[in-house]
């Protein structure tokens, strides 16, 4: 970090672009051989459209090691901060516009603006989705659409757990010392534990796979819904989203749907002997029992309103309640028609969202947990108010700068769907839609609420514009915000 | 504060009630007198209407001065902070109590919700009306509105002044060495500034009344707008609100408007020979460059919709936005047509509001300001991670203790948006007149948003739970919330 000591009111420092480049490159290459995933289902279903997924791979590929090698000289184990903040963005502004490709050239046909928001809302696994009559399309881009999902879920789970304690932002540096704190240089950490991780995300992917077959989805629906269960993407494979799989299957989604939403260092730590650490997790308890109050009040309400069957008013307060706090935006009905009382609770339950170092995304339980302690903190003051009071958070003192910056990351979060309404509405959509796009693009659920945009609607009749500050609110929001915005300012570049 | 030394764990402590009990009922019966104002004025107009203030005043002045009297012997200049906090609350509680008894008894024929409800929009400096039809009112019960509202405002700028910053709440507590830290006793000190305060107020009163005067208003409407202009209420006297006097008197309002949401320490210091007080004020500069900005972008985009000329453009944007920020609430034209940008900008504009220590609410733009240093200071940290930031606000240090609690004013203020919501929501109405009442409630602006409640409507229509949620969210937001909410935790009764 040797660039940190230049003295302020210098001109730019050169700022070494290479092992961005490298590990970017690196990554493009490997997001082109997965396409041959896809291709393998095209050419097994007979249904022509593999050369869209040879192209693109051929392109991803070509391009992403041609970078790679070009840059390769310039590769290092350590990152500047400032590299680190660049290569993060980075990534989630330029694997979708690969990602992209087979949309453009596939059944789709989509123009750049579509297939640039569906591949960016599936890598941010927000799953807002801008393609209709999705039963329609060849499988493999289903299947594409799904593994755009999980690769960006389990990128941001390795992004949370390395590069945002590091950065220092939205308070995510307490989880910095958590299990992996003498691992070293950045990337070389950033390989371990995504090495640790993947173990466990296959095995979490395979289970629910297997368990949807059980359950009795035919082995494509599975593989799909595994992919955007895992990631709280919700991307699905029809127009109807999860509602043509009613039941049994919504308890188990809603199993998986949380199991995605919680902190995978926890599950590192029980493989690695400590059995309890996921339920003494002090998120995990918020987390879950949120989800239960929360069920219940929605089940009580929905008898009151619809001849349901109790056992039917628990199950779609569950599934639906937990597909929008994990942000997996996953809809089994349309709850815009379940009455004023229940859109404007799921409108703020999707700015609660899931624990940190998940796949989950929104303002997350940890915050609202730091928040409450400080608050009763300050009434303590009123009593004793030159008292000291050390604040502690699941074990751990609280400091002042985790403090600030998570109140920091609240403000953002409200300023920004404040102004990303407001940008929203200036392109012609009304206020529901203004409103609800905003949020539901800086959280990551995936669907809004309204006509348009809701759970019955998509994003396709939006104008590109709109679309495009989507595009920014869907990135912003996955990378919590401050990595993107404190790119904005002068004095980052400056050095 | 002796009870503030006694131990945790011992039962509710005793609180002496005798010197809220003794200013309460001081206040009352000061309300119960100004009674005879609109009394007078319904003599005067032969209109018969005048026994329902003279009884009101009976009541009021009796239970006032009776209630005074008992606690008289409990009477003292101090008082602990658990007493602070329950006199603040109680005032706000009670005063409107008395405040309601004209509209039950008189021409509006209203029961005890619809009363209450519009006594303290009047002194919440709310200005969300339950009745329509004003102008057919007696003017008598229409200037009651007005003076409602007048008491209100110089009420809270007493509380804003003395008790908040002693109450260490929402950041007010930076405003407390300013100006009045030498005199002592928290009564005599509210007494004091009062006395100085009610100079300027009634100054700037008289000279709107008189500008109104000259512009045009007969002396009924002058007064009254007077009234609920430098109160930043928004009562008006027809169901057109300000939309009867269109041109030179909206400037006119808007001048007055902003006089009113600035900080009223400045005047005080002005009076007292420091004649460039206001004009260097932090506050001031952010609070008229938001004004300008937004003036200009409003007046542009409503040129693109409508074929104005640009002064009507400027000048009903300028009005509006004014409005709106200041927390006043009138509108002169219906916005809900001025399409989705304005109204969605126009929710969010409500949302920023006027300056600390001015009859104005809402999260304030000092708590703007001071999260952008906030802000600043954590991206200069992102490149000097072990520097040391000194944070300054108006030429003062910015201590841990103000950020912390400027930061949970404005979580506060965004959960309470989304309770209230929820619970407006369970009640029956729709995402949008949830959304708009809690907000329009909790920063006291006045007209919400949609076909019910929006600049066109009135709050008549609402279910009985639903103006009560809204009443709730009145009264805690005019005490920045933390003032109210303090008051439901154990610990605050515990002592
Ligand atoms: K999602
Ligand atoms: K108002």
């Amino acid at each position: 970090m040797a660039n940190l000591d230049v003295p302020r009111g210098q001109s730019l420092t050169l700022i070494d672009f290479r092992p961005i480049g490298y590990v970017i490159g690196l990554l493009v290459a490997v997001l082109g051989l997965t396409m041959l995933v896809p291709l393998a289902m095209d050419i097994a279903d007979g249904n022509g459209h593999w050369p869209v997924f040879f192209e693109s791979f051929l392109i991803t590929f070509t391009v992403g090691s041609l970078t790679s090698l070009a840059c390769q000289n310039g590769a290092r184990e350590g990152l500047t901060l400032q590299q680190t903040f660049i290569l993060t963005t980075g990534l989630w502004a330029m694997l979708p516009l690969f990602g992209a490709l087979p949309f453009i050239m596939g059944a789709t046909q989509a123009d750049f603006t579509d297939a640039y928001f569906e591949a960016m809302s599936g890598m941010t696994t927000t799953g807002s989705t801008v393609f209709s009559g999705l039963q329609d399309l060849p499988r493999g881009l289903n299947l594409w659409r799904g593994i755009l999902q999980w690769l960006g879920g389990i990128g941001i789970i390795v992004v949370a757990m390395v590069f945002l304690p590091e950065l220092r932002v939205g308070g995510m540096q307490m989880f910095r010392s958590e299990a992996f704190e003498t691992m070293g240089k950045i990337l070389p950490k950033a390989s371990a534990i995504a090495g640790q991780i993947s173990v466990i995300y296959v095995g979490l992917t395979v289970a629910c796979m297997l368990t949807y077959l059980i359950l009795g989805m035919d082995p494509y629906n599975a593989t799909v819904h595994a992919l955007t269960t895992m990631s709280t993407g919700g991307f699905s494979t029809s127009d109807a989203s999860f509602g043509v799989f009613q039941g049994p299957m919504e308890y188990a989604a809603s199993f998986y749907m949380i199991a995605a939403a919680l902190p995978f260092v926890r599950y590192v730590q029980m493989l690695n002997g400590n059995r309890i650490a996921l339920f003494r997790d002090t998120q995990v308890h918020g987390f879950i029992g949120t989800i239960a109050v929360l069920v219940v009040v929605s089940a009580i309400v929905l008898l009151h309103i619809f001849p349901h069957h109790w056992e039917q008013a628990v199950r779609e307060s569950l599934f639906n309640i937990v597909s929008i706090m994990s942000g997996t935006g996953y809809a089994s009905v349309d709850y815009m028609q379940w009455g004023a009382f229940l859109i404007t609770m799921f409108f703020f339950i999707g700015l609660i969202g899931g624990c940190a170092g998940s796949t989950a995304c929104s303002v997350k339980i940890f915050r609202y947990q730091i928040l409450l302690i400080s608050i009763k903190a300050q009434i303590k003051r009123i009593h004793s108010p030159h008292g000291v009071f050390s604040l502690r958070y699941d074990g751990n003192k609280l400091d002042e700068d985790v403090l600030a910056s998570v109140m920091s990351f609240f403000v953002f979060f409200t300023v920004s769907v404040g102004v990303f309404s407001v940008a929203l509405a200036l392109t012609g959509l009304d206020f529901i839609t203004s409103l609800s796009g905003a949020a539901t693009a800086l959280a990551n659920i995936g669907p809004g609420l309204g006509d348009i945009i809701g759970p019955a609607g998509n994003f396709g009749p939006l104008n590109d514009t709109a679309k495009w500050v989507l595009i920014i609110g869907m990135l912003c929001g996955r990378l919590e915000l401050m990595v993107v915005y404190a790119m904005l300012t002068v004095r980052f570049w400056r050095g």
